[in-house]
C-alpha cells in the first residue's frame, strides 16, 4: 500500500498531469471510507476551477460490438492529433447477476501503454454518491490532469445509457449491422439520445450489410423529431479493427461541437446537466442519511414485518418512517 | 365530475367488483391532491388483507412484437377459464421524448368489453411516491376487487422491465424471431429476469424462422446460471392473432407457480418486492419531503449558480443542501 498523501500533493501532482497520481485520487473518490470522502471532497474542490475543458464523449453499444477495439483505434488516432485521451468505464451490474463485465484492458493494449492515454474502470460498489457519482468526480480529475478528450465507456445494458448520457457531451452509439429492421435491435430511447451512430465491423464480407444497415439507419433518423439542439445525427461505417472510418467520426464529433457552441447549446447542456447531478447528490445522500439514523433503523425491522403480514402498505410504512426520521431529535 | 365518494363506500364497491369504483379509486391513487393522497392511503389500508391472492404476470417486449394482441388472445383465454383478468399498463416516458406510448386498448377489443375484464393503462406523472408506485397499490386495490390474474404490461424501453420485475411473479418475455443471432437483439438483462420467452406472430411464412428461433433461444438459456428458483425459463411460439399457443403459455405459468409455491420461492420474493417497493417509496418521499422544504428551497438556487460558476461540485453543494435540510426546526 501507498502511504497517505495529503491533498496539495495530490493537487500539485495532477495538475502536473501525474497519471500515477490521478489513479490514486480516484480510489480515494471511490473509497468508503469517511477521512477519505472528506479528502477527496476538498481535492474536488481544488481541481473544479481547472475543470470542463474536455470534449466528453459517451460510448455505447450492445456487447460483442467492438467496443474496446473501437475505443483503442479512436484514442490512439486522437493521440495522434496531439491529446490526451481518458478513459472512464462506468461497469453498473445487472439486475440479477451482479458480474463485472469489463476489465478488458487487453484489447486496448496501444492505447493502455501510451503515456497520452488513461484508463480506468469504474467499479459498482455503494460508495459516497453512488458508482455513477465518482464517474462524475473523475472527469473533474481528469480534466484537472489535462485530459483533453474524456471517452465514457458503457456496456449497454439497463439505466448505463442514461447516466452516460447525462455525464457527456457527445454521444456515439455503436452498432452491428444486423440483417432486416435495423431499429428493432436498438432501443428506441438510444437512438433518441444518440448524437452519432457508428457501425463498426464493416469490413470483410461484411461491408454489403453494413452499407444496407447505414441507409436504413439514416432513412429512419429521418423521421425523428429534430433536435433541440438542431444537430442532426449522422452513422457512419467504421472497421475498428482496421482502423478505418475513425477520422470521419473525429470529424462528426468536431462539427458538432462547432455547430453546439456556436448557438449555446454545449454549454446550456452542461448547465442542465449539473443540476441533474445535484438533484443524484442529493437523492443518494439523503438515502445513506436516512438509512443511517437510529430512530429509522430501529422501526424499519418491524415495518418490515409488518407489511409481510398485510398490516401495513410499503407507502404507509414509508410516509411513518420519514415521519420518525424528521423529527428526530440530535442523536 | 363525479362526486366524492368516502372510503367505506369505495371500498364496499370494490370488493364487489364494481369496475367503475376501482377505476376511480385507481384515479384517486394517482391525483396529486393532497386530500386525495390520504384517502388513497386509507382505502389502501382497508384493502390490504383482501389483497395478494392474484398470480402477477409481467409481459414485456420491444414495439411491434404484438404485445396488445397477446394480451387480448391471454386474456380472453384466462377469462374462458373462469378466471377474473386486469391489465396495467406501465408506461414510462423515455429520457428524451415524453410521448405516451400506450392508448391501444383498441386492440383489445373483445378484452376491454368483457365484464371479467379491467384495463388502465398507468399515466406517467409526478403523483405520491412516483408513476411505478401507483401500479403497486393499483395491483392491491385489483386484487381486493376480486381480479385473478393481474398483467402487468410495459413497452421494452429503459428501466421499465426492472419495475415490471419488482411487481410480478413471472415475467414473460414477448419476442419477434429475427434471423442470425437471437440474443443480440434482446438486452442481456431482460434474459435474465425472464421466466418464459413466448416468440410471437408464429403464423404463415415466420413458422420456420420463429422454429429456428425457438432452438437457438433454448441452447441459448441453456448456458445461463441456474435460477434460485429452480425454474428453467421455457420458449415458446404463439400466433396471438391466430389464437394459437396460448393454452401452452398459461400452463408454462401454472408449472411455474407449482413449483415456486412448493419450493417457497413464490412467497420470497413476494417478502423481497416489499422490502424493494419500501425502499422505492422511502426514495420518492424523502426526495418530496426535502424538495419542498423552505430552507432547501431558498438555498438550492443560489447552489445552482455556484455549481455553474465551478465554485462548487454538485457533490459538496448536496452535502450542503442536506445538512441544512436535517438541521431544520419545525417551519
Amino acid at each position: 500500500m501507498h502511504k497517505k498523501v495529503n491533498t496539495e500533493d495530490f493537487f500539485r501532482e495532477i495538475r502536473k498531469g501525474n497519471i500515477s497520481f490521478l489513479s490514486r485520487a480516484i480510489t480515494l473518490i471511490e473509497s468508503t471510507k469517511k477521512s477519505d470522502q472528506l479528502q477527496a471532497l476538498q481535492l474536488i474542490q481544488y481541481c473544479l476551477p481547472f475543470a470542463g475543458n474536455s470534449i466528453r464523449i459517451g460510448i455505447t453499444g450492445p456487447p460483442g460490438v467492438g467496443k474496446s477495439t473501437f475505443i483503442e483505434a479512436f484514442g490512439n488516432y486522437l493521440i495522434s492529433l496531439g491529446k490526451k485521451v481518458a478513459v472512464l468505464a462506468i461497469d453498473p451490474s445487472s439486475s440479477v447477476n451482479k458480474g463485472s463485465i469489463l476489465g478488458d484492458k487487453t484489447r486496448m493494449e496501444k492505447l493502455a501503454t501510451n503515456t497520452n492515454a488513461f484508463i480506468r474502470p469504474s467499479p459498482a460498489g455503494n460508495t459516497l454518491g453512488g458508482v455513477a457519482q465518482m464517474t462524475k468526480e473523475s472527469i473533474t480529475l481528469c480534466e484537472a490532469a489535462g485530459f483533453d478528450v474524456i471517452l465514457v465507456e458503457t456496456v449497454g445494458v439497463g439505466q448505463s445509457e442514461t447516466l452516460v448520457y447525462s455525464l457527456t457531451d457527445f454521444f456515439l452509439l455503436l452498432h452491428l449491422a444486423g440483417s432486416g429492421d435495423e431499429l428493432q435491435g436498438i432501443k428506441r430511447g438510444i437512438v433518441e439520445m444518440a448524437d452519432g451512430i457508428v457501425i463498426n465491423k464493416a469490413e470483410d464480407n461484411n461491408i454489403q450489410a453494413a452499407r444496407f444497415a447505414k441507409k436504413e439507419l439514416e432513412n429512419a433518423l429521418h423521421f425523428y423529431p429534430p433536435k433541440e439542439n438542431q444537430w442532426k445525427p449522422e452513422v457512419h461505417l467504421c472497421s475498428a479493427i482496421l482502423n478505418q472510418g475513425i477520422r470521419e467520426i473525429w470529424e462528426m464529433i468536431s462539427e458538432f461541437l462547432t455547430l453546439t457552441r456556436k448557438n449555446g447549446y454545449f454549454e446550456a447542456k452542461r448547465a442542465e446537466q449539473n443540476k441533474e447531478w445535484l438533484k443524484k447528490s442529493i437523492t443518494n445522500l439523503l438515502l445513506q442519511d436516512f438509512f443511517a439514523s437510529i430512530k429509522v433503523k430501529s422501526s424499519i425491522k418491524k415495518m418490515e414485518q409488518s407489511i409481510a403480514h398485510q398490516q401495513i402498505s410499503p407507502l404507509d410504512a414509508a410516509i411513518q418512517l420519514i415521519e420518525l426520521y424528521r423529527n428526530k431529535k440530535e442523536e
